[in-house]
């Protein structure tokens, strides 16, 4: 049997250039980048990895790139949610061939689906799929997965886990209370860093966290301690990365502000491909200094050349202080004040 | 100038044979059947016709064989919505080129975009597109298009008008006062039947109604009727179209419903791409029952052997009572009562 | 048996003084005022009338001065809700001796209850109440009341309609299809006077509609022109009513913009129960300027001095237009322009 | 200055007669128990108090008679909310005068107020009240109060805490990186013990509990095993109170499980305000067997005669399995099997 997974996944981003294709080298030197700052396994064409804004096509490419790059250092997790049952069963096959260790596939959405439905769904796949599959539970997004339909469908051997992004740690307990007494196999991950040390109290396995595109180590530190049962201090750096996931999640779409701290590690993601306003685009040029102000703080870049005015915990009120902090410092500069 | 967009658009449904392949010959037999039985247009590509369900080369043989087969006899709607801005204008050319009268754009889903976004969507796709595009606002599937967007939109010469499937009447009469003072050229279509008489009267072009795929005379002369002064008539209709609606659309996973009831008249629209359980398959049975009274009702097809039941206005206790009734039925035909 | 309830019943904002206390000789001179303008009824204690910020005690007092004051020209909608069971029916025997033609009852709220304890909580009273029975279904606010609900609730003598106000036409027609065949005398009155039009083009018989607090001329006007089939020009009213409906609903907290606007006509409602912040004060007098502004196109009242900006049917917009452009004024008049 | 509000408030469940009226006796012995049970203080009139189900007077005697009865035992945290400022001033007064340590204030509900008024309705009530207040905020029934409403309440210095009902651990992290730094004293206490333990780890100063009223000694157990670091045992507790929790929740209308279980520890609460149906009755005594279980487990109560069915963790299956199991029995015992 295989491992179970656990540990930090990255949903990874992807990288485009200017004209908005993916950019191959750009890509794999991002994933080796990933895999020697510490986290566990990657997890292409996820949410993060913006698997919808991709053809079919674009989708395989960046799974084969991601496990050719990984050269097996560490598992990959592969989105292989596609237009229906059997193009999804297509992708399972051509990942399995490609050497991931397993598939995360999104509940149905657009249509939203009753709980019946999606089990039919993932259960018809289940049945059918040369590689073991993960259950993808993003409620705002798609079709909910309740807690009766994942003990049900965790009775298939294929299917070895759940990756959960409703952030509701009583919903997570929830399921582990239903499934692992049969299933101990079963792996719990948390796609809502947010709360990344109270998921791993309450017993998941690992999340799959888009703040580890930027910030690696931390989301490792944090479950390093928690693991080692230093939850203090896990807690400490855990109030410090919900800041950051704050600033990058809210002000901006998703995942633009992941997108915009990853770039500031040194990587570049290219044009994005939803169209900005123009105000859009002034909007997420005040936001980079908070980011990059955040970012700062743990050490991993400089601070804004203006400084960084102090923080409030709330990332619209963060971003007009930095602005104003800004524009008084370029104002004393030129002797105006 | 092109003709307004007006009068009722069917959004089509998609013959697929048992192995869920489309049906290529049978797709064509409906488009000819509906356009014989006076439905104004044609819309493939729409959530009835199961977009998110197909591949997007696909989607591009229905519009290819919607556009041979009408031949010009009604204007064409294509859905053109792909992955991204690039292959949506691909679409947009390429149906374009078949001789689509205008293509339908469903607003950004999957990602629920703020209100700015959705305009720079629109706008990028507006600015480039060789055909002219008409936005389709569906709030419970995609990203909401509110009023200020679409009024901004409005200027965009290519944006020629809005399918709205909210069914919130005074959602479309703010989007009327809004929009019909600069662009009385602009058409409005709502895709909610249940209230098309409603629309109607407030100001509405016309509809893209999944009921019409099943019941094309009846869509046809409720919008007739109240277009010629005759709205107590139109009601009339409007309430047994609502029942239809209904049936159709809440007891089944969208668009099942629809699926059943265009089925009995005489098409047969193959394997659904969604899986469906053994119970489910059991409960679309029952409901077929209740579907079929409905159109007996109106003439189009044979009652039930057994008969039908009375029937209260609430589709799933009018599943149950043509159960009992058709239990009690064969009972007494055995000689058991 | 009683009258059906039908026609343009007035939910009556309450007056208080500059202390907060009921101003009765207002609330007197406002009733009269009303019923001399055409209003058909009296609605006092809904939800325009701020039931929940009163205390029993004065919610009492305002059903006994209006029944007075109405000395039987119009009927009395008596709002009923109280605490629980046994202080509602309290209250319906209280406005029973004060001469209310029926009550009103709010479905349970804070709590948000099941259609089942719905069907229980008004089953309880209607069994137990010397008076007629109103549901009241606003799901914004209180427990939703479902169609089911509605038509086993309508098998109950005393219950004799529904005031709706969720406005929604589909609903509206479901109600109406489920409970007129068996209950032709059963009112239906749609709260949402933004579509009172199609409410009544689909069988309503009547509203309770705020805005009659401000132009009750208008709702009247609305509601003769439906009933006597004049629809095209029952549509223009019904247009302009939208238009101010949705300045004194969307930027205000409900319900102070049909506060603002009766004020206007000459009556004075005091300081509200709910405080206002200091940024809030300034807003409301800058909205208070495109109330009049509509209003004076009405002919109700004078324009504001300074004149009025187009406006957009963007309320939020409409305030922005407006108060630039007495901004200008106010320049121009003093040469600076 | 007082000191912080810490540990497990009960927020205490109202005992009715038969009538439905308070049963005094009854409460104060419920009271008395409470606090030998090891719970750290008491809330009465919160929303298990059902206190929007009792008149104002009501209100008052459950304070009077909760105070009396803790003789200064415990703190009292006395929900104070009224129907408008004036009446909740008049409330805060009068509990005060009775000596509660602090009142709990309701956002303002069946209105959903924006959040500059939800502030201002805190803040001209904070700068008058004679007593310390406590922000209640459970936005499943009351308008919500957010994390920048929170931080400038927290300025006032009557100001003293928050209890949130809403769950979201990510969302209690963020008033707490909010508000600590400046007001380091300000106690923020969840009502949502399914999440008890994550809670406290992530920095909560206690909570209010319903489940305390049926297990105060296992909420006082979770509550001491985690702040003594004993974090994986408490989880072990967390657990069982998680599916005690959603057994007395989901399946009953509120607070009528907690009741049902509170009745087995050895209490009458009465009949219900709000009334139920036939089909309720029935199956609120097969959803009791289920709590008598857990229970029973837990060593509180002997089990059901019949015994107990494995449960699944899904209290509407474990309500089924449990009446199977029951009605086998009897079959059994009367050797029908």
């Amino acid at each position: 049997m295989a491992a179970k997974l656990q540990g930090i996944f990255t949903p990874t981003l992807v990288a485009l250039d200017e004209r908005g294709d993916i950019n191959e080298s750009e890509q794999r030197r991002f994933v080796s980048w990933l895999i020697e700052h510490g986290v566990h396994g990657l997890y292409p064409n996820g949410s993060t990895g913006e698997f919808t804004r991709l053809t079919a096509e674009e989708r395989r490419r960046i799974v084969k790139m991601t496990c050719e790059e990984a050269r097996g250092r560490v598992p990959i997790l592969a989105g292989a949610a596609e237009a229906n049952v059997k193009e999804t069963l297509g992708a399972c096959e051509a990942y399995h061939g490609m050497g991931a260790t397993a598939v995360a596939i999104v509940s149905p959405f657009y249509y939203r689906l009753a709980p019946d439905s999606v089990y039919a769904y993932f259960a018809e796949i289940a049945r059918h799929s040369p590689i073991d599959i993960t259950l993808y539970n993003i409620p705002m997004f798609a079709s909910p997965i309740d807690v009766p339909t994942v003990r049900k469908l965790s009775e298939l051997p294929r299917v070895i886990g759940i990756k959960d992004s409703s952030g509701d740690v009583a919903f997570m307990m929830r399921m582990i209370a239903a499934v692992r007494p049969n299933r101990p196999d079963f792996s719990f991950l948390t796609g809502w860093e947010a709360v990344l040390t109270p998921m791993l109290v309450v017993g998941c396995d690992g999340g799959t966290n888009a703040s580890s595109n930027a910030v690696p180590e931390v989301t490792r530190k944090i479950y390093d301690l928690t693991r080692a049962g230093k939850i203090e201090e896990a807690m400490r750096w855990q109030y410090r990365i919900t800041e950051l996931f704050d600033a990058m999640l809210f002000p901006f779409e998703f995942p633009d502000g992941f997108r915009a701290a990853a770039e500031m590690r040194g990587f570049k993601f290219g044009r994005g491909r939803q169209p900005l306003t123009a105000p859009q685009h002034a909007d997420k040029a005040a936001l980079q200094s908070v980011l990059q102000c955040i970012l700062a703080d743990f050490g991993f870049v400089d601070a804004p050349a203006a400084g960084c005015a102090p923080r409030t915990s709330e990332p619209e009120q963060d971003k007009i202080e930095q602005l104003i902090f800004e524009v008084m410092s370029a104002l004393e500069k030129r002797g105006a004040l």
